[in-house]
């Protein structure tokens, strides 16, 4: 016995996100069937305003609301330092721990050859680019510090040295103040400032 | 830093949601940004429609679409026999169990005094009122064999005592095949039919 069919519906949304089983899918939903209908309107537009309302910043990748995202329109951010993170939650912890002065690039993932991800699924090209404008004068790279996250890094500095630009552009990985296997946007502000601090060239 | 606007709305849409913490919710936000809008729309339109398009059966309290929900309307069903549940998702999981040839009553809950629930928060009162038009033969209470559960199970065996009921209607309680403190809408079809199959008197 399935659920009726608007229930179905809303436990089918569920079910396709991430860390939601069809348990929980179903919990949610049935729960939500006791909520307020002005709750579930305002969630609906909510999700249905999010990518229409939103912009990836046309410099780092980052989400705003704009053509460039609040960091890099921040006149105060030192335009010649990215850092360089898989996602916007990872931007985001990084922020919180105030160890980045410079600005970003969002890479919107890492490389995984296991999941079909190369290094032209990810916006490690529009990095190059980036670079090679010549405005950058040091690179921290921040991917999580896990097996993925490792050989991205590994990829962007064998491609710096092949343009040709590792006497311009510092390259430096973020400090391994992180426990191996762990995830940035979980790791407390300290261990994030204490990483970037100890940043060491490559 | 929060997240910029668009994005915090979805977040606070998630958080409100039982077992989703301020960090899933951030996750499952950002993972949205990367689905197809249309997906979002699907999924934001369920959520509007959802108590829209359901209804409470006015005799069992199940979700349903129309007046009177699937199982009240199957004419093979065993209308004397009524099957107590907590939620609507018990119900579906003794369904899968095949274990009730008979009808449901759907509580919306149990008993609680420490959350402020009363016995008339949740539908005792219109399952006594069921009761008392004769129909009804025997009763199987099958509420979570937890502490709210229990309670919830005994204040309806002694109001029924109490209206003089007892000596016409049969009360059981579903049979403890299930481990104390479990969740009917986790265990397996198996346990479940057990622990309708071994139903005790009270």
């Amino acid at each position: 016995m399935r659920s009726i069919r608007p229930v179905q519906k809303v436990i089918d949304g569920f079910e396709i996100l991430p860390g939601i089983g069809p348990k929980s899918a179903a919990r949610l939903a049935y729960y939500m069937l006791n909520m307020p209908q002005e709750r579930l309107e305002r969630f609906a537009e909510a999700l249905e305003n999010l990518k229409k309302d939103t912009k990836f910043c046309e410099l780092c990748f980052n989400v705003g609301e704009e053509q460039f995202c609040p960091v890099c329109q921040d006149a105060n951010r030192d335009k010649t330092l990215v850092c360089v993170v898989e996602n916007a939650l990872d931007l985001i912890a990084i922020e919180k721990s105030e160890g980045n002065k410079g600005v970003y690039h969002v890479l919107g993932g890492s490389i995984n050859p296991m999941a079909g991800i190369g290094p032209n699924d990810i916006r490690i090209p529009q990095l190059l680019a980036r670079l090679r404008l010549g405005e950058v004068k040091e690179v921290v790279i921040a991917t999580n510090p896990n097996l993925e996250g490792e050989a991205t890094a590994m990829y962007i500095v064998e491609k710096i040295k092949e343009m040709g630009l590792s006497e311009t552009v510092k390259v430096s990985r973020i400090g391994r103040g992180l426990a191996t296997g762990a995830d940035i946007e979980f790791a407390d502000g300290q261990t994030l400032l204490r990483a970037l601090e100890g940043r060491r060239v490559m």
